[in-house]
C-alpha cells in the first residue's frame, strides 16, 4: 500500500477525501520527505460549484470532474486509493477501508460535507440533493422524466405537480438552481415540448431566513432576489418546509405547494469519519479543530474544509463552507505538518477572504469583494471567468468554454439526455449513490 | 396523444425507434399531410459508431447523443413519446406501450438490433455488451474499477485476470475497442498507475472466422489485423468462445484466457416487437420485409434498418446492419408511404453502398470505397471527418473535435471517471439498463 520509490522511514500522511482541501494539501507536499496516500470513494475530483449546471443540462458531468490520479501523475511521493473509509482507530493509528487497513503517521480528514435532511427520512426519501455528480445526474434525469410524464398525464392536478419546481434553501446552490431552471423554462422547454403549456410551470425558491444568499452583502441579497423575481421565480423567504409527502410541500407559512420536483439544498452536515471521540464533534457534525486544524484531543489527526470547525473570534461558528477556506487550510496545514515533523513551531491558520459571488442567470450575477459590491453583466463575466479558471484541466476549461459560448449565443443547452433513468423514491441512505 | 395543430384526418404514422432509420424517415415526412409519432425508450438518439470511444474514456456520453425532441423541434407534424413498447396488435392497429395504447394507420418498426449472446445466460451475465450509452458507461466503469482493484490485489492470478482484456467478435466494434484499449495501455495507464506493471496486461481479440472485419476487403482485413498486432493486440482468429465463468474464457481452440474483462461484440439479433406473426421473423430475429420494407403478411406494418431483413439477389441474407442502410431505407420508405397514401405505385428499395471503414488507432484506419482500398493516416483522417460530420448537432461536432484534437496532441483521454460504479454480474435481461 506504499507509494513507489519512497523510503519507508518517511512519515506517512493519509488524506481522506480528494476535494479542494485534500488536493491543495497533497500538492504542497510534493517533493517533501513524506509519503502521501489519498483515499476517496470516487476516482475523481468534483468541481461542486458547477454541479447545478450538470443537473440542468448545461454541462457534461465529465467537464466538471477530473481524475485524481491524473492531478498527481508527476508526484513521486503520492499514491491514490479508490476506497470507502469505514472508520478510524486512533489508538492503533490505522483507518479501516473497503480495501483493508491503512496505517498512518498523520491522518487528515478532508471529507467535506453532505446534505442535511435534519433527520427527516421522508425528506431524504422524496427530495433530491445535489452534492455529488451522480446526484446531479439523478436530478437531471428526474426533471426530464417528469416533463415526459407530464406530457401524457391526464389528471390536471398531477400534471401541474409534475411541472412545478420547489427549490429548498436560498444559498448559492438554491439561487443558481432556481435561475437555471427558469432559463430552461423560458428558452428550452417551449421548443422541446410544444404540446405542454410551459407557462403554467411554477418555480418556488424556499428560504427560512428573511433573505436569500445569507452570507453575502445586503446589496447582493437584494439584487439577486430581484434578478430571480424578474426571471419569474417565486421567492418565498421566512418560510420553512415542515413536510413533504412526495406530492405536496407544506410550509411553516401554511402555504402548500403541489410539486413532484423538490430540490433540497437547505443545509449541510460534516461527513464525519466514525471512530473519533464524541467530544471532538460539534454543531452540524463538524469536527472541532484548533488553529492549526488539529482535531480536538488528538495529536496526529487533522481536519480541513467543510468538515472542520475552527472557532475563532472572527468566525465564532467556524469558517464558511466554501472552496477557498478548504484550499487555504490545505495549503497551510501542509506547511504546519512539515514543521511538526521537523519539530519547528507551527503557525495558526488565518483565512484570507477573497470575496464571494453567485450567478442567477445569463448576464445576471452578484459579486462581493470586501466592501465592493457589484451585480449584472460584468459580475456575470467575472463569475464565468473565475469558475472557468478554477476548473481542473485544460481540456475541461476548453470544453466548458465551448459549451458556455454555445449556450450563450444559441440560448440552448446541450445535454438534455435521460442517460440513467431515475426511480422516484430511491434516495435512501443505503441506495443513494454518492 | 396526437401531434399539435394537425388535422386528425391525416394518416397517423407511428415510428418505433429513434435510430438512424427512424430519424431519416420522420425528417422526410416533414410538411407532408401525415401525423408522425415517434416512440423511443430513450429521449435521445445514440450515435452508435462512437460508443467505443465513450467506453474507453475518449468522449463524453453526451457528445454522441442528441435529444430526439430537439432534432424535430421545428417539425409541426411530429411528436415524440418517451415510451417502452410492449407489443403490437395488428388486428386493432394499436401498439401497447408503457404510457398506454397508441393507434396507428401505418406502423414502422425501426428498433435496430441488440447484442446476441446466442442464448447463453452465462455470457449475458458475465460479459459486457456495448449497444447503448448506459452499456458503454458500464464498460468504462468496469475497466477503471478493475484497474483500481488490480492495484490492491495480492493474489497474482487474480491480479492478472483484472489486467487482461478479451474482446469477443472481430467486427468493427471489436476491432475499434481492441485498438482503443491498447492505446489506453500504451499512453494512459502507465502514467495513471505507476504502481502497476501495465506491460503485463494482455489484450485478446477473439474472432470465430479466419479474419477480422469480415465484410470488408481482404486488403483491409489484412492491414487492420497488422495494425492490431503492431499495437500489441493478440488477434485470435478461427476461435470461438465456448464458455466464460467470470474468470476464465475457454476457446474452441482449447486455449484458456484468465480475464475479468470480457467485452462482447460477437453478434446481434433484431429487437423484434412482440405481436408480429412468427412467420414474419427470420434468421437472427430479423423481420422479413419485401422490397418496400413492408413486413411479410402485413399491409400497414413496415420494418427498416438492422431489425429488417430484405432478401434480394445482391443481399441473400439481407443488407448489412450499418447506418447507411437504415438511413436509406428510412428515406425511401417515406416516399413510398406517401405514394401508398395517394394510391400511387411504390418503388423497390435499392441500397447504394458508399463503402465502409474502420479505425484501429491513431493514424491507423482502413477504408473500402467500391474497388478502392486504402489504409493508414489518410484513411484515419477520412474516418474522423466522416464521423465528425455524421454527428447530430453543431455543439457535439465542436466538443468532439476539441476532444479529438486534445487526445491527438496530448496522447491523453479526457474522461476516466467512474461516475456510476458498476456491479459485476448484474447484466441480466431484467437488470440491464438499455
Amino acid at each position: 500500500m506504499e507509494a513507489p520509490k519512497q523510503p519507508v522511514e518517511f512519515p506517512k500522511i493519509v488524506i481522506i477525501g480528494g476535494g479542494f482541501g485534500g488536493i491543495e494539501l497533497a500538492k504542497k507536499l510534493k517533493n517533501k520527505e513524506v509519503r502521501v496516500v489519498m483515499l476517496d470513494r470516487h476516482n475523481y475530483h468534483t468541481f461542486q460549484p458547477l454541479l447545478y449546471q450538470v443537473a440542468t443540462g448545461g454541462l457534461e458531468a465529465d467537464s466538471i470532474a477530473f481524475p485524481l490520479r491524473k492531478i498527481f501523475k508527476n508526484q513521486q511521493n503520492f499514491s491514490f486509493r479508490n476506497a470507502e473509509v469505514t472508520n478510524v482507530e486512533p489508538e492503533r493509528k490505522v483507518v479501516h477501508t473497503s480495501i483493508g487497513e491503512i496505517e498512518y503517521d498523520y491522518l487528515i480528514i478532508a471529507t467535506g460535507s453532505d446534505t442535511n435532511f435534519f433527520g427527516s427520512k421522508e425528506l431524504e426519501h422524496y427530495t433530491m440533493p445535489m452534492k455529488t455528480i451522480p446526484e446531479a445526474l439523478n436530478l437531471r434525469s428526474m426533471i426530464l422524466q417528469n416533463l415526459e410524464e407530464a406530457l401524457v398525464e391526464q389528471d390536471p392536478v398531477k400534471k401541474a405537480g409534475l411541472l412545478n419546481f420547489a427549490i429548498v434553501g436560498g444559498g448559492p446552490t438554491g439561487v443558481e438552481l432556481s435561475g437555471a431552471i427558469s432559463e430552461l423554462k423560458r428558452h428550452i422547454l417551449p421548443k422541446d415540448y410544444p404540446e405542454l403549456d410551459i407557462s403554467s410551470m411554477n418555480i418556488y425558491l424556499i428560504e427560512g431566513s428573511p433573505e436569500v444568499l445569507g452570507p453575502m452583502s445586503e446589496k447582493s441579497q437584494r439584487s439577486s432576489q430581484k434578478f430571480l423575481e424578474d426571471m419569474g421565480v417565486n421567492v418565498l423567504t421566512n418560510a420553512r418546509v415542515l413536510n413533504y409527502d412526495g406530492n405536496t410541500v407544506t410550509l411553516s407559512t401554511g402555504q402548500e405547494i403541489n410539486t413532484e420536483n423538490v430540490l433540497w439544498s437547505a443545509g449541510v452536515v460534516g461527513q464525519v469519519v466514525p471512530g473519533l471521540p464524541q467530544e471532538a464533534i460539534g454543531r452540524g457534525a463538524r469536527i472541532q479543530v484548533d488553529e492549526i486544524n488539529r482535531v480536538k484531543g488528538q495529536d496526529d489527526i487533522f481536519a480541513i474544509g467543510d468538515v472542520a470547525a475552527m472557532i475563532t473570534e472572527k468566525y465564532p461558528h467556524g469558517h464558511p463552507g466554501v472552496a477557498p477556506v478548504a484550499q487555504q487550510q490545505g495549503q497551510h496545514l501542509a506547511k504546519n505538518l512539515l514543521r511538526l515533523i521537523s519539530k519547528e513551531k507551527t503557525e495558526p491558520f488565518d483565512y484570507f477572504d477573497k470575496g464571494s459571488m453567485a450567478t442567477v442567470g445569463r448576464n445576471r450575477a452578484v459579486v462581493d469583494i470586501g466592501k465592493i459590491h457589484f451585480h449584472g453583466i460584468f459580475a456575470w463575466f467575472v463569475w464565468m471567468f473565475v469558475h472557468l479558471m478554477s476548473l481542473v484541466g485544460f481540456r475541461n476549461k476548453v470544453v466548458t468554454f465551448v459549451n458556455w459560448m454555445w449556450s450563450y449565443f444559441s440560448y440552448d443547452r446541450g445535454t438534455r439526455l435521460i442517460i440513467r433513468p431515475f426511480n422516484r423514491g430511491t434516495m435512501t441512505e443505503d441506495t443513494r449513490i454518492k
